[in-house]
């Protein structure tokens, strides 16, 4: 079993904004927590899928709300261990592991903070192996585990629990709470064994968040010198090679809190401002997006925005007019291309009037790589 | 301890939509249901508030939403029953007894079906005194007592529970379920003992408005000969004597669902269209009545809306374009003119700019009692 220390947690949270596409909450406090949390109480054992037992307890913790909320209120770094006290109280039984929603931004490290001092360990995997929005499109629910019993906690203690067949029902329930609670919420869900986790999991994205952290740092400098470095750390993955689908300049970006989620839509011009435009689709995370007007990548597929000038990911509610940004492609893992997937997932759950076609599909469109500007470039 | 049996039922509803000023749901359905309830398992004890034990551990039940989607999204007989089981599982306690919310429609029939068959007895008396659209409004709160552990159950099945130290804060979490949830819910919530609720419950409402539903009954006519029998009725209860306000037909009538809320306003003018007008302001309840823009009756008195030629009670959502009426008001019990309570439900609480007045002193402008129509005038 790998131990996850206080000092690893920032290649796994720049790592995990890598593959958030734009989601998964800023992870700024959350990093700050997770490395209090493991400087006080030491490192967390992260367990492989296949070492777990088949009759183990684990259930599943995050965040849910609109990210833009994780910004203003700040979470205390005592919530996510309360909820899972809160949980294991609920449902009279004791956790035997954690797993996280989502390997994005700050919910990579909420499973962390949570059993720091506990003396339980958290899955080297996650729910979604990127970020979505809504509650039935993880892998768990798709793969047919009860979404409830389930708790939600908010910065201020109270409580709500839930119980529903229906995954959709559950995400209707915890969003109705969030917003009631604040905007923000953490909540422990999917209790599921062993044996079920195995069965739905997207594996290993913890370690791999970490590396792909690593690489961003070790090759801190402007995009078009990163893209080598990424495609060696993905090739081999489960995830397909990064694509570089776009590269120049927010010059628009409209976002607003509707129904729980960030709702937004960016639009990104060439330096020069000549030549095609990129329009991205928010919701929570980076949907759809279209050059000119054609596809160059949508959901389930990864679409990942990055700082032109330092690599570094930025997510949605961090995305900013006058930004320089690089767009990527990432095509997403096997599981989500599957028909019992793509019922969830595909452009048309987001009111998209498009099939899912598969990001290698749709290469027409996307820009070459700009030459590497001179510039600032750290090799650490 | 008295009976309730179905035969009673028809005049306990009745009274209850009378005092619930507008409120408290549609009571079609929950008395068929309650009728239908008692005919299978026999009649259900109420219990005087001095007649239960100090000890004795009672919650409060009933419906929250918007009374408007009680007329379509029609519940299960079985859901009352269902909720006290949720609840009582929730805290690991079985109930003695259980009250009333609200003596309003619908409200006033729940506590009855949840019972019906279990043995155990339904206070006589309320946390409302009338209906009012907010949990913190209730007497409960007011004097105190937690809102929560509670739970919430939908037509669904599905179950939500609550744990908060604020009634400000559960209303809200409530609210955000019942719409989550499709408008309406069942919820039971202030758990207290014996000695908790005589110290806040507003006693002996459940026969009050059995006995007004029976005059109602009886002396079924027009308006104008309903308001001796009623004054009779009223003197030496807690309540004010009944006033009348102003008879007319209702103009204008607007509503919408605004925040799990029925919002609306009545514009109700004189019968030949020449004198003064009313204009009523509804949240749930009607909340405030003003004749040429002067004030006539406010929360937390009693604003009721009776039909001019059946002198039937009309609650918020079956007011109608073109309807006759007639509309009285009645001092609230003591209670609610209270400071602690008036802190809740004066109407500047429901964001009307003008401090609570008594009604009996704003007489000025309540309208002479037309005479008695010819008309049908049925007296059994």
């Amino acid at each position: 079993m790998a131990q996850l220390n206080a000092e690893s947690l920032p290649d796994l949270s720049s790592g995990a904004v890598f593959l958030a596409t734009g989601g998964g909450g800023d992870p700024y406090v959350a990093l700050l927590s997770a490395q209090q949390a493991l400087a006080e109480h030491g490192g967390v054992e992260l367990i492989a899928v296949d070492e777990l037992d088949d009759d183990a307890f684990v259930a599943a913790i995050g965040s849910v709300g609109a990210p833009t909320a994780s910004l203003e209120l700040l979470p205390s770094t005592d919530d996510p261990a309360k909820a899972l006290a809160v949980f294991e109280k609920h449902v009279g039984r004791k956790l035997d592991a954690v797993v996280s929603f989502e390997i994005g931004g700050g919910n990579s490290l909420i499973p962390l903070i949570a059993v720091a001092g506990r003396g339980i360990p958290v899955v080297d995997g996650d729910g979604m192996g990127r970020a979505l929005p809504e509650a039935q499109m993880m892998t768990y629910p798709i793969a047919g585990i009860p979404s409830t019993p389930a708790v939600a906690l908010d910065y201020l203690g109270n409580i709500a629990t839930f119980s529903t067949d229906s995954t959709e029902t559950y995400e209707r329930h915890i969003r109705a709470m969030a917003q009631a609670m604040g905007g923000m919420i953490t909540t422990v869900e999917h209790p599921m064994s062993g044996k079920q986790l195995k069965s739905s999991v997207v594996p290993g994205t913890v370690s791999f968040a970490t590396g792909i952290g690593r690489i961003l740092r070790r090759n801190r400098g402007n995009a078009p010198r990163i893209l080598a470095p990424l495609r060696k750390a993905f090739a081999g993955s489960m995830y397909g090679e990064p694509k570089h689908l776009f590269t120049g300049k927010v010059t628009d970006y409209t976002s607003a809190i509707i129904g729980g989620y960030d709702i937004g839509k960016a639009m990104i011009e060439t330096f020069d401002g000549s030549g095609p435009k990129l329009e991205i689709e928010v919701k929570n995370e980076y949907l759809l997006a279209r050059i000119d007007g054609q596809v160059a990548a949508s959901v389930p597929d990864l679409i990942i925005i990055l700082d032109f000038e330092t690599s570094t990911p930025i997510n949605a509610e961090r995305l900013r007019y006058g930004q320089r940004v690089t767009v990527l492609g990432i095509a997403c893992p096997d599981f989500y291309r599957s028909q019992k997937a793509l019922a969830r997932v595909s452009p048309r759950n987001f009111g998209f009037n498009i099939d899912y076609t598969p990001l290698e599909n749709l290469t027409a469109h996307h820009q070459p790589l700009p030459p590497a500007p001179s510039g600032p470039h750290s090799h650490s």
